[in-house]
């Protein structure tokens, strides 16, 4: 495996790679969740690229750009056992420069749900998964569902600007308990991890709803909340089409269903699709 | 020549390439100016795409969008005749969606000058740039030094996004008179052919000035404004770096001076590296 930390580094190692190349981008501190995407872009491609670069533009103020668990360490032995060819882990001056160019989220489905909650956190995200994907040359590049509205603007932005890559959604990764992977999970203590659950049974909760029959959207969401009342506070519970539309009746096949809420230190996100 | 109106017949048309590609965006209404562009790109790559699309989001509200100089048949004419291999003429449809991902210029040098006149232009203007960048798979693309600025801002953004791309600056094209070629010149009528040559001249001054030892900005600007008195109103007469920043003094070899001015019904721009 090669690191490499500036972009002349980079393009010198992907001068050695031929045939197709999978793209894993990552703000590092690695659990189980990146290690499913990892594998699967190294099954299905002749070459690995993994990024770690903790990006500036998509934390907000007052966010926890600076507490955001870094492990690089780890993050290195994990890539090496995986069989990345290339680790990218760039300085923040090798990807910005002062006085940049911006990316605008979508002015709906860009600030709706997460955007809503945090407003300009898309146009960031989406500023440097373009550098990233153009960089990186990839043919397939892995995002998790984990983020659905993120994979879903990812999606847009590759289709608005006709970016010759393919985006592969990858299936959410939960521990045993059912909790989907975070590395804002280190954050919880106590009995934050027990309440935790209840995001993932929450939507549990919905998809045994759906299967029974109900697919009102409003019902689906008032037997959340009460599953819910066990976290610290509820930010939404949305049900919206994969192309994030709201929804009023459950369309089986392209539906999503996701929630949010603080449960102690951390802010905590999970999905369902159905 | 293949003409093609839809990103799926191009994408198809593209696969018969192989080599370098050249590549050359307009907004049609093509004149000597674009012509050679054309030629340049068709001697310095195995094949030429050519795009002509009158992109919407780069007008301001009230410019002159819909009155945009259309000459499509004479346009398709020239093409043919140029050499070129894909003639691409998109409609809007195509090329956009609604709830699009935006482009932003620079915070500064994308509202100076141009931009300070025409608040958004730019980021219109970047935004279907990047768009038609990345459908042509463009090896190099060939922009006029005539719109300084508009080249200066592409030139960021394919560095700060890291796209696979050379952009080629070429020289501009004027007529016998030493007026700037542009679609608008046809806005002029009677005495304003003459009044419009104001333009290249107080440039031409100021050369003069600078050959003769004086390299003070602001006399060479005074000067310059006694020329473009012949002008119905001038919008701003600058000297900045190739990277737009101001300048106090000329710097031989990485200076810009440019004049914008209204001459009659057009909005005219020149300006000179020096």
């Amino acid at each position: 495996m090669i690191i490499v930390q500036t972009i002349e580094a980079l393009q010198e190692a992907k001068k050695a790679l031929s045939g197709s190349i999978g793209f894993v981008p990552t703000m590092g501190a690695l659990h189980k969740g990146h290690l499913s995407l990892i594998q699967q872009a190294k099954n299905e491609n002749d070459h690995l690229i993994v990024s770690i670069f903790v990006n500036p533009t998509q934390f907000l103020e007052g966010e926890d750009l600076d507490a955001y668990p870094r492990k690089e360490e780890a993050d290195i032995k994990i890539c090496k056992l995986a069989g990345v060819d290339i680790l990218f882990m760039p300085t923040i001056d090798a990807m910005y420069e002062k006085d940049e160019l911006s990316i605008g989220a979508p002015a709906i489905r860009g600030y709706i749900l997460e955007g809503e909650k945090r407003p300009g956190h898309f146009d960031g995200m989406l500023q440097v998964v373009m550098k990233l994907l153009n960089l990186s040359g990839a043919t397939n590049a892995y995002f998790g569902k984990k983020d659905a509205q993120q994979l879903a603007l990812i999606t847009q932005m590759v289709k608005n600007y006709f970016m010759d890559v393919n985006i592969i959604p990858c299936d959410i990764v939960r521990d045993e308990n059912g909790l989907a992977l975070s590395s804002r999970n280190v954050y919880l203590q106590g009995d934050e991890k027990t309440r935790a659950l209840s995001l993932a049974r929450s939507l549990k909760r919905a998809t045994k709803m759906v299967m029974a029959g109900e697919l009102n959207v409003e019902v689906i969401k008032k037997e959340m909340l009460i599953v819910l009342e066990e976290t610290d506070q509820v930010e939404y519970v949305a049900i919206v089409d994969r192309a994030f539309n709201e929804l009023d009746t459950v369309e089986i096949g392209n539906t999503i269903i996701l929630v949010a809420a603080w449960v102690g230190k951390p802010r905590l996100i999970d999905n369902l699709w159905i």
